[in-house]
């Protein structure tokens, strides 16, 4: 029998590790002090819950069984300045749930929020790429993560194939279910995304002497571009389809100067791999149009693409059956827009994923939360 | 009678105070140890072309001659990586005329190129602003105008009553003459500039998990302000106006984040002063109405005004009948884009203004340049 009461306390317990100075928000970056004594803390915790805790040599803190069993987890690590929630959750809702269920294992990723790569825990767990790849990343402090992993007691490896699946609960980190209304959301997708980073280069002037029409302004060409992208994609998305200009430099960015140049990215997500490829044509033919009729040279920066991911037909309709229970009538399907461990989970065993409401979509923020019956509720749905 | 060969020999030995390392351009800012010998140089030259020099407090060197006499001038200092031309082509022009015209003074105004104010030098001169105000001004480096000042000899206030007008020749600063073939241009105007700083805020979030339909999206805002105002303001601009956003910080400037804030500037100078109050409604209301449609709220900070100053008709009239001379049918009237002391000398007594090309429209850059029969062609017009 799962028990709230003890979750609730568990989850508030967790908190303390990494606490902020307002009493707010969690720090606890992966490798830190915090994290550290969060996974001693947790180690415990297994051990009273009847698992066996082990480290693999990356820092993933696992809850094992003998014998096959599903998985459960997410990550304890948080942003640098994150919410109480984000990994949190899924952790001690996978420890209540292995407390009373004998076939299931417990698991809290490393470095889910990318202090050195970007879900980086389950990249090397589920071989996408290796403990030596790995071990060559260093985080903006300058710290190399083959430094950072002594922190933990070296551990070993741990075989993906003694998981039947991984199922993960999460906070949504958008405004869709608390928006909506609904409690819970049963994923169907974890969305792939594209990104190119661009640069303009037209010519500097000065703002003072150069008429409109000899001017090779690359901010207007950038706004240029970004009305034809928003004009062209509305004929191929869907409305769960997203994308953004999040990141702009202009040079040299003074006020009575014609920008000469401008770097910035172009980011879209989507489920859909034929989608995301359609769109990266209109990106790419945009652009080229709408420089050659400025007068720009461009250039384009590596491609960074990471392919959608659908969930396992079984484990979703059985997450979809506990929604429907808990929450008749007052849950969703729904994509997951941000990226999950799941999905370097997905390349070894069938996945699932669960989420619960963020209060006003907010996350990656001390002001992160969710009500305390949502909480139970995505516990119910996984129990 | 001017000696076109004395001139240019000047211009080049000149040249030579605050030559930079690559030997292409000059680095003379006001003040600086170049600046104060090249002033030291000039004076020697202006006794030899039997005026008197003398410095006013504030440091703008003159060539005085006895009773009414007409000024000519410009400055001397120059931009941190300065052309050669630029403000030297108008003091060593000005040298020339006054060996050879026995009512002609001479002046290279102080701080022109705003290492503490803007235009400083002829602001005190006219009296736009006080000594003492002027000594509060700081540069970059954290240098106070009232100690910059010391380098310089103590100099006596010169009264700008003395003197029947103000003529100053220049390079263009812009493309116009280079592109339409013209070498010499007649200013009707300096046009006066008005500039807003804006801010506009939405909500920051994530990039992933956020729908484009509940985003409020900062630089979607200002992208939306940006063709909305290149749209309304062609109904009431002329193929002279100019307007320029070239400054944008975006935040957080990430690419996995909707940008939930930003800042830009938004610039527009025109000769007609009733042209620049209408654009200010424009952006003004352009603002507020996609803030509104965008869910932005907005924060506008002072706005920065300078009047347009019209060149006086009589000197105007003599510059244009010497431009038909020297280069007939290839000269043209024009505005002065930019902005020169004559701005402020206006203040005081009648001026007027000359341009010869610059190659390329380029200025404030080591590249800057202009033909020598172009800037013998400015020399007699100016004769």
């Amino acid at each position: 029998m799962i028990d709230p009461d003890r979750f609730l306390s568990d989850l508030h317990a967790l908190r303390q590790f990494g606490a902020s100075g307002v009493g707010k928000g969690v720090v606890r970056p992966a490798y830190s002090d915090a994290d550290v004594a969060a996974r001693e803390w947790l180690a415990t915790r297994i051990r009273e819950a009847g698992l066996m805790p082990q480290c693999d040599p990356m820092g993933n803190l696992f809850g094992l069984r003998d014998g096959p069993s599903l998985l459960m987890g997410s990550h304890t690590d948080t942003q640098p300045e994150g919410g109480w929630l984000d990994g949190a959750l899924g952790v001690i809702a996978a420890l209540e749930i292995a407390r009373s269920h004998a076939h299931v294992s417990f698991v809290s990723f490393q470095d889910e929020e990318g202090r050195f790569g970007a879900l980086t825990g389950s990249s090397v767990f589920s071989g996408a790429i290796s403990q030596d790849q790995a071990d060559l990343m260093t985080a903006k402090d300058g710290t190399k993560l083959i430094d950072a992993r002594q922190t933990l007691a070296a551990g070993t490896h741990i075989d993906p194939a003694r998981f039947t699946g991984y199922i993960e609960m999460h906070i949504e980190q958008g405004p869709v279910l608390d928006a909506e209304g609904d409690r819970i959301g049963v994923v169907t997708d974890i969305v792939g995304s594209r990104q190119l980073e661009v640069t303009l280069t037209g010519q500097q002037n000065h703002a003072g002497t150069t008429p409109m029409h000899m001017r090779r302004d690359a901010f207007q060409a950038l706004s240029a571009v970004n009305a034809a992208l928003n004009d062209r994609f509305r004929n191929v998305v869907t409305p769960r389809t997203v994308w953004t200009i999040g990141h702009v430099t202009l040079h040299p960015n003074a006020s009575s100067i014609v920008p000469g140049r401008v770097s910035f990215s172009v980011q879209w997500r989507d489920a859909d791999t034929d989608r995301l490829a359609l769109m990266e044509a209109i990106v790419r033919d945009t652009i080229a149009e709408i420089a050659a009729q400025t007068g720009m040279e461009v250039a384009l920066h590596g491609l960074r693409a990471l392919e959608p991911v659908a969930m396992d037909p079984t484990l979703r309709a059985a997450l979809e059956a506990g929604a429907e229970a808990v929450s008749p009538g007052a849950w969703r399907l729904m994509p997951s827009g941000a990226l999950h461990d799941a999905t370097n989970v997905a390349r070894v065993m069938p996945v699932a994923m669960l989420f619960v409401p963020s209060i006003g979509g907010i996350s990656h923020d001390f002001a992160e939360d969710t009500a305390e019956a949502d909480l139970v509720a995505g516990l119910r749905v996984l129990a």
